[in-house]
């Protein structure tokens, strides 16, 4: 069902990262379920978590991990059980895993970062994990990002991975990213699971602040269903294997490279709503003429997030009037209706908040008819703008959310 | 597909008020679709608007007409057609629908209120109206109330009406009322089409704060789709004709009458969630514990609005991990996971957390089994507490949704 979205080719290896995918039994059906990311010493990190309260396990112990030694050498992941709301002992599951990779691979338990996603409320089999771990660890490779962008997958149905490549003074930098995601998307100042890798040199801050802003502006402006998991992270990680150094000085540097990460960042984002659980439109929500930009995102969010709308949109049905409705809901303080208008992808429907004369539904329905739909809504009231992306509600959003887990 | 829920007896009859229904060929379907209130002189009427910045034509005339004339003869109403979205025309047909029923009714239009419900974005057929008019006031009746509940659905499938009577100092009040109220429903200050009357007599003053309360604890407490509507209205009529004065200061006659006209708001509420588009379960969702009343209320509708849980509940899947997600998004400050505890039906899930040690899988398949879900979720930080009812989410609403209009 994913719109516009195919598993792309294998992506470019980025020099100062192994890694590898097994199958290690968690998940509820026999594939591919854990990865292991190895970075060569020194590398760099930065990541960005969930801000549900109910974080998971891994989320804290990324978390304090990640402050003590912000230069992790393992990225531990597993698919098919979240370890989240499962109190002491998830906690105490998670910290045993790092500390059995800690001891095989040579490391401080400290420098492990571990990553889970799936079934809330179980908890983790930590033996199938550690014998995943073993079998990994003997097979670690920097050509084996495909099978690793699998092995994360849960209800998506499209490996997610993308690779740039940008030449800095005549040196190439490589970044390559994965991620999953597909239903209980709304990620809220973080993101679902991604994990972005480039071999170019970065300190600690600098990486921190340009992936919360490229996040802010990709992983934070989707929704499916508008609900945010316990296990969202999103995780930068630099070797400096390129020799080439990024450096908030170098203004030129700084912006190729900073474009392609957020480059990444919005591919992933957008391939994850093109994958959105029962997704068959994409739609692209923009409102500008805001008075600041938060009044844009209330408003792009009360159409994304309208099941009316959404629907709407899954039925190629021109029913404006729940856009309409969906911007009056908003909470904009001192709307002007007759300042509003709606387009359609190239059609006009409303504008001084009424519908256009000129407007047929004959043009509505063509509009609506396609696989990507871009609606944008003017306010009317000052300069900002922002853009939401989603995707519609089908049945089989309901099906696959009423099925998973039974 | 309503829960529990069947068309009540004709309502009791309220002195004072006569009333009609007509076809007018206005909805999409041959059937009952406009209604007509006649109301004795001197009648009191207090009324809640929907807070959409976008309010419907008939909302914006009938506001101004009641502010003009607190004693309205004739509440006309039709579904179909909500006359929204449709800027100065729409105002104009509103305007000219008053003044043909004032004049063959004998008053002035600014005691005529309207109300519409239906499409939104379509002009009003102003001429199938009148005919609307013309037929209706030659059938004016005092028993005609179960005709009236009908004309006024739409996407609904049973009726909606309640009366209640109590004795007040030795004499007989009658309330009794209607509603209409499927998808579309959150209301945001105001209601979905509710009118409701009786045969006591209170001030303007008193009707609207007493109206304003029991609506703020009832139709503003209910959630099918988190959409609120351009056209929601809740309307109280006072005749006055049992001879009962409901006053401040007769504290066991307000009381009672008080008690009765929430029961009243409370019943039409629950119906409306009874009857969800699609809804094959009742679910209501109380949060205790809060450190006040908005934390709960946050908390209660995060429960409330999430898709995933919705659809667990659909699939009488007992995935609890959902709940918890969602309390841990809600935006509660200093959130201690520790002390919350989640229990559905008689099934206590979680406790300081995370799962109770005795839980079983097999209690929460059997609770959520029930056609009627009552969770409780408990924050263990204060003394406030709030319920509010939403139903389940299923194929079925995406599929009249999809369907509806086309």
């Amino acid at each position: 069902m994913a719109v516009g979205l195919s598993e792309p080719a294998n992506p470019a290896p980025v020099g100062g990262i192994r890694l590898a995918a097994c199958s290690a039994g968690i998940y509820r059906k026999q594939r591919l379920d854990m990865v292991l990311f190895e970075m060569s010493r020194d590398s760099g990190c930065a990541a960005v978590f969930t801000q549900n309260a109910f974080c998971a396990a891994p989320v804290q112990i990324a978390r304090r991990h990640l402050a003590v030694i912000p230069h992790p050498r393992y990225l531990l992941i597993n698919a098919g059980n979240a370890n989240a709301g499962t109190g002491e002992r998830g906690l105490f599951d998670a910290r045993r895993t790092c500390e059995y990779l800690a001891e095989k691979g040579g490391c401080r338990p400290e420098e492990v970062l571990p990553f889970s996603t799936g079934v809330i409320g179980e908890y983790l089999p930590v033996d199938r994990l550690c014998q995943g771990v073993d079998a990994m660890l003997g097979r670690l490779d920097e050509h084996n990002w495909r099978d690793c962008s699998r092995a994360i997958m849960t209800t998506d149905t499209v490996a997610k991975s993308v690779s740039k490549q940008v030449v800095l003074d005549g040196r190439q930098v490589t970044l390559t990213g994965i991620a999953k995601g597909s239903g209980m998307i709304k990620p809220d100042m973080a993101t679902m699971l991604a994990f972005i890798a480039t071999d170019a040199q970065l300190d600690h801050g600098l990486m921190q602040s340009m992936l919360q802003q490229s996040v802010n502006r990709s992983f934070n402006r989707i929704t499916v269903d508008g609900d945010t998991s316990t296990n969202d992270a999103c995780v930068l990680v630099a070797t400096g294997k390129s020799g080439v150094v990024i450096q908030a000085g170098n203004q030129e540097r700084y912006s190729l490279f900073n474009a392609a990460l957020h480059e990444i960042c919005l591919d992933l984002a957008q391939a994850i709503i093109r994958d959105g659980e029962g997704a068959s439109k994409y739609l692209s929500i923009t409102v500008s003429g805001g008075r600041n930009s938060l009044d844009c995102l209330r408003t792009a969010y009360a159409i994304a997030e309208s099941p009316l709308v959404k629907t709407a949109c899954h039925a190629s049905d021109p029913n404006w009037g729940r856009i309409l409705a969906a911007v009056g809901r908003a909470g904009i303080l001192d709307l002007e209706i007759g300042r509003v208008s709606i387009q359609v992808n190239d059609v006009c429907i409303v504008a001084k908040g009424m519908r256009t004369p000129e407007y047929t539904e004959d043009q509505g329905k063509r509009a609506m008819l396609q696989d990507e739909i871009f609606v944008t809504v003017d306010l009317g009231m000052g300069d900002a703008e922002e853009t939401v992306w989603t995707c519609d509600l089908s049945a089989e959003y309901i099906r696959i959310n009423a099925e998973y887990r039974t």
